[in-house]
């Protein structure tokens, strides 16, 4: 190569170099923060202490062989089960040693570090002990306790609701629990295919105790869905216990680790003590004695739901740091010839796909933030009642209103955060298709959350059938309105057709609008129910008859509740971090109203100018947090060990590690384990064609079966057939 | 147990008895069809003809046990991407013997049967045959073919364009093809580790030669990206050749079958001739001669991109399959005590979830088609270009067109398609959930098609930038406009404010109103675009100032698009298939307006209560296709095999059929593996905490770690923690 050839392509080179290399740009995004980040980290975290305890957990595990990560894509079926309940191991001694709020807060690091495992180790310590807890008697938990139940040492748990045929009505489950007077004990059975208890977590390998929703039947009388304590498998060698018959319910969209199976029971006796009876009780002579206040039950539900919004806002996070520091890395198009490629970030059209989603994690942080609170205060009432303190009328109300809040916030929440990690994804490109890169994995981890504790349509259904009983009643008492559903009483939106953008992005003045358009949207669903019961319907065929109404009157209301706590929650945090905050909350503000704006047009709440005005604004407001997201997402304080993605590494040098990865987990090999059997084969191939002896008669006798109708061209080369995707 | 409690539980059982079984439920469903299923399916497929073959390929495919599919979601990445390659071995006495539209017809059946095998396949007939097909010289091609190119005979290829660290820039690729002038060959270099091939399908385990695209430098100087033909490993022994480094980029979101890798070149040499010369040429001296028309090499991408809108439509009906056989016989909540449980299709709201996508799917065909008609056309106008007979500036236009029409449907439809995916996997509730199903696996697969083959964000901005370009053109030259933009010429809407519902929900009126949202949406973004330009910026700039109305006005345009070629596409049907596919172009029509209402009514184009009158048809039409439901699902002809969901089966036996495939696919074992390694520690673990002496100094010198803020309850009991979202 000549001398000056060899400088031009040194030119080239440097031109290249001196580009600002991955980690550089990066770090450049965090020079001028606009705000205090590490004040952001504690403000979401709920104070400096538990991000100190945070960072705490997240390098114990980061450290512990047994939490190892990065290798997860490459486990088999039996391996990351096998590495799931060895978690559980470390874990115990943490359970049994941690004050009560010190092991909750590593629950929660636990919950985004490995979904599978915090399902797997809930399922025993939620929902198996949490049925104990809130449905046994004294005495029965005392020997649950002995039994094991909260150290795993004899009894590891699962909870065996949902049927093969039966998920979100319980009151229709088919297993049976007959009471035998003689032995005094209940019969477990599974009288038929459908009964077959399925996905119960633990079952398939771990759980050597099961509680179990059955129908409890006596002397033929069926008295409801109760819960029963059933051995599976003998503790010491894991034998199955007669009658029960267990298997896997095998590979699933994600959550491997969990090892969900099927149980059918065939006559299994228990002894009648097994029955859980703190609320309902079966005498030795079969007299069921039913409890006061059975609507209290639902309360445990509750909690469940409450945290799910929290993950929802959670994992929005983890995703978010993801795709906005990639997009703050990766480089794509460059402005002129000759020019450094411009950052994914740097284009409107990533601005707008990412930022709104960032606004939506914070509104979905405050969501979760105000239905924890309103569900504390519903269980100290629950406390006092059972003192007698409270007056059970007042306990039956707020329960209503958080059971029906948080059930449309677990609903709306999941399903937002679904969506936010799936168009993440995508922001990443084709390496968002990887197993290695976070996201296709949260996506399939994730997925269950809008199905699981409560179908996210079902759900809906039920804030919507709560929101037509606040109405009517509020239409009844004129005035008394639970506080989640003041709006109820607005009618008017507070902006006139000559309001400036300005006042019309205001959030506060937006959230009252909210309210306005949820309240119409629940008048409606309330007209509609009206009129079927007018007609003479049913209330429950009158509900069904304005589902489609009910889920739009829900939908609403969590778009103003959501907005209103956006805007309240601000008012609590530290003055610096107000700016940023108030940023955020306009861009939700008026990115959701955007993406719902036929509500207020329709309405003749804003006019098509002011509609324009918000539109613009929604650029606007990301452009103007543009410089802040790297920042922002740095905030949410995960460790790269959490992100657990090459491609969201704080220090950016994303590319090499991304490869390492990708190498570290499929060593090279010098062929692959199938060349002999499949490979060379082809390679090798011979492909003669089977020709028998030419035939005297006319060959025009024969099938013209390839031919086709005369549409397809038969003249297309074969060589172009087969291509991916080709037409 | 007494004979009287005998009797009652006998009752019982008959009550549930007497429910239908699955099957029943199911084949109710066919008793009353409104139109002729068979011809429908006729309809789909073009033709009865086309149905016969499909039928047989469906046959022998799911004869064949190299082709088994029940077993998939229990294989290895190892076991999966051999059955994967060993399906080729069968294929290419098909591709050899068979007429090629007989054998495209074959490979479309393929591409839903098993997705990555098509990817694999395709990978090596499409791109890499492709490749040579459309860049190389005919002596090349000759001898390509003879090395084994179509055969696979001693030559498996993969297609190498993508790098790690680019993607949709194609023109800022880094690896180089650097000519030595001394030996005539060329130096395939690649420089950095972003330069590295990234995803090349094939690489990783099964390809002998890559087309590899590189910058050409000669002389030190750039002359852009070509294409280079590169020997990886000797077709013999399979190793890797001097200077080629190879991975596996391993485990991905879905598609596992097929064995993407990475390839690093170091100082690579090849002769000249593997350059691809057809368009651009190198001479033995060094010497460039560019093509006179190198846009047209841009028209082989498009044949890709209209394969995966008409794709979308097929994964959208093989979803439906699944998803409303489900709803037809899955039952839910009694409509009062004592009754059999509902139906859930028979619940408005679940109509109102899956019957707008069922209309989608139609309106997906009927785009696919038109444009695949667009496709061929422009095809035969390339063709007589070469042959002199067209001319140049034309076909220019045509390829603009179909260029960014086949974007724009690319994306907007992969992106329906997925989300209608996931939007069926819920409706199956936890079993959506399951590897089993075919949703969550179905989703999985799909999702690459968002991302691969030109970015969705990126493509519907080119077809945005078309538009533009239109826009401007028309108003230069007042009429003339492309066939597939003529809507730009209309300004006002065509009904009124005191048009009936009837009228406004009117299928041909409401397309036309589409079109003329849709050039407003044109306008806007066109508005925008030139007051960059007016403003001084550059064209790029500009085009970046509008991108988010670009996107925009793409997506009014693929609605505008779609909603004419359904209207246009039912003209076209049998008589007896019309009503059912007006019903649902009806659907369609109103849904997606309803959908997108805020463009109508800020430009005033109807009222308020015109748009009430349009939602509520939508939620009449639901009620009004719901009885035919199944039997459109039926009429989309694919058999159980290619289905591969016990929960999507003909026969209705979805229980019975699942619970036997979870049982084949994960035999019941005595104990789990990991029962003596963690199972048995953990049940009979002794947690006694380590305890020193007690110590004489104060005691409240010592840590206050685990003290949390005021806020946190330090009451809750032990029992209540790791609830699985517990809060």
């Amino acid at each position: 190569m000549s001398n000056k050839a060899q400088r031009r392509l040194n030119q080239i080179k440097n031109q290249v170099d001196s580009l600002p290399s991955p980690s550089e740009s990066l770090n450049d995004e965090r020079l001028n923060p606009s705000f205090p980040v590490d004040e952001m980290t504690h403000f979401l975290n709920g104070g400096k202490r538990i991000t100190e305890l945070k960072n705490k957990f997240m390098l114990q595990f980061e450290r512990d062989p047994a939490w190892k990560l990065s290798d997860q894509p490459n486990l088999s079926l039996p391996q990351i089960r096998e590495r799931t309940l060895n978690k559980a191991r470390s874990l115990i001694s943490y359970l049994i040693t941690e004050p009560v709020n010190v092991f909750k807060l590593r629950m929660e690091v636990i919950s985004y570090i490995d979904p599978a495992f915090y399902t797997r180790f809930g399922v025993h310590a939620g929902l198996f002990l949490g049925a104990i807890q809130g449905q046994a008697t004294p005495s029965q938990m005392e020997y649950w306790i002995k039994k094991g139940a909260i150290t795993l040492n004899g009894c590891t748990g699962c909870f065996a609701m949902t049927e093969l045929g039966h998920g979100s009505n319980v009151a229709a489950l088919e297993t049976t629990a007959t009471f035998d007077e003689i032995t005094d004990e209940f019969i477990i059975h599974t009288p038929t295919l459908t009964a077959t208890k399925w996905w119960i977590g633990g079952a398939a390998q771990t759980a050597t105790h099961s509680s179990v929703y059955a129908q409890l039947i006596i002397n033929g009388k069926r008295h409801g869905v109760k819960t029963f304590m059933v051995p599976l498998r003998d503790p010491v060698d894991f034998k199955l216990r007669p009658g029960v018959n267990i298997g896997d319910c095998g590979k699933k969209m994600g959550r491997d680790g969990i090892d969900n199976g099927y149980i059918q029971f065939t006559h299994v006796r228990i002894p009648r003590s097994y029955m859980l009876m703190k609320h309902t009780q079966v005498s030795r002579t079969g007299e069921v004695k039913a409890p006061a206040l059975a609507q209290l039950a639902y309360g445990a539900l509750i909690g469940g739901r409450v945290s799910m919004v929290i993950d929802s806002a959670t994992f929005a996070r983890k995703a978010l740091t993801i795709a906005i520091r990639y997009g703050a890395i990766r480089r794509q198009f460059a402005p002129a010839p000759g020019k450094p490629e411009t950052k994914i970030l740097d284009y409107a059209i990533h601005q707008h796909r990412l930022l709104p989603l960032m606004a939506k994690s914070f509104a979905l942080h405050f969501s979760g933030r105000a239905v924890a609170e309103l569900n504390k205060s519903l269980q100290k009432q629950i406390e006092s009642l059972s003192k007698g303190t409270s007056e059970q009328a007042n306990v039956l109300e707020s329960l209503k209103e958080v059971h029906a809040t948080s059930a449309g916030l677990k609903a709306f929440g999941t399903w937002t955060t679904l969506g936010l990690i799936e168009e993440c994804r995508q922001t990443l490109g084709g390496h968002g298709y990887s197993a290695y890169t976070g996201l296709s994995s949260m996506y399939q981890d994730f997925a269950i959350q809008c199905t699981w504790e409560g179908d996210n349509t079902i759900l809906t259904l039920q804030l919507g059938r709560y929101l037509i009983t606040c109405y009517r009643q509020f239409l009844k008492t004129k005035g008394k309105l639970a506080p989640g559903v003041q709006y109820m009483a607005l009618s008017s939106a507070p902006f006139s057709a000559s309001a400036s953008t300005d006042e019309v992005c205001d959030p506060v003045k937006l959230a009252h609008a909210w309210g306005v358009v949820a309240a119409a949207a629940v008048r409606q669903a309330t007209q509609e129910f009206e009129s079927s019961l007018e007609a003479g319907l049913g209330q429950d065929e009158a509900y069904e008859n304005c589902s489609v109404e009910r889920l739009k009157a829900a939908r609403m209301h969590y778009h103003a509740f959501t907005l209103s706590k956006f805007v309240e929650g601000i008012s609590r945090a530290p003055a610096p971090l107000q700016p940023i905050l108030q940023q955020l909350c306009q861009l939700h503000a008026c990115n959701v109203t955007s993406e719902h704006a036929s509500e207020f047009l329709a309405a003749g709440y804003f006019t098509a100018s002011q509609l324009h005005g918000i539109q613009s604004r929604v650029m606007k407001l990301c452009q103007a947090i543009r410089p802040q997201a790297v920042n922002l997402v740095d905030s949410f304080g995960f460790s790269d060990y959490v992100i657990n993605s090459p491609l969201g590494r704080y220090d950016g040098d994303i590319y090499r590690a991304y490869f390492d990865l990708v190498r570290q987990n499929n060593p090279q090999e010098a062929r692959p384990p199938y060349f002999e059997s499949v490979i060379k084969p082809i390679l090798t191939s011979n492909y003669d064609t089977i020709e028998g002896p030419e035939l005297e008669i006319d060959e025009a006798l024969g099938s013209q079966e390839e031919d086709l109708s005369a549409e397809d061209d038969v003249d297309t080369p074969v060589s172009a057939v087969g291509r991916p995707n080709n037409e």
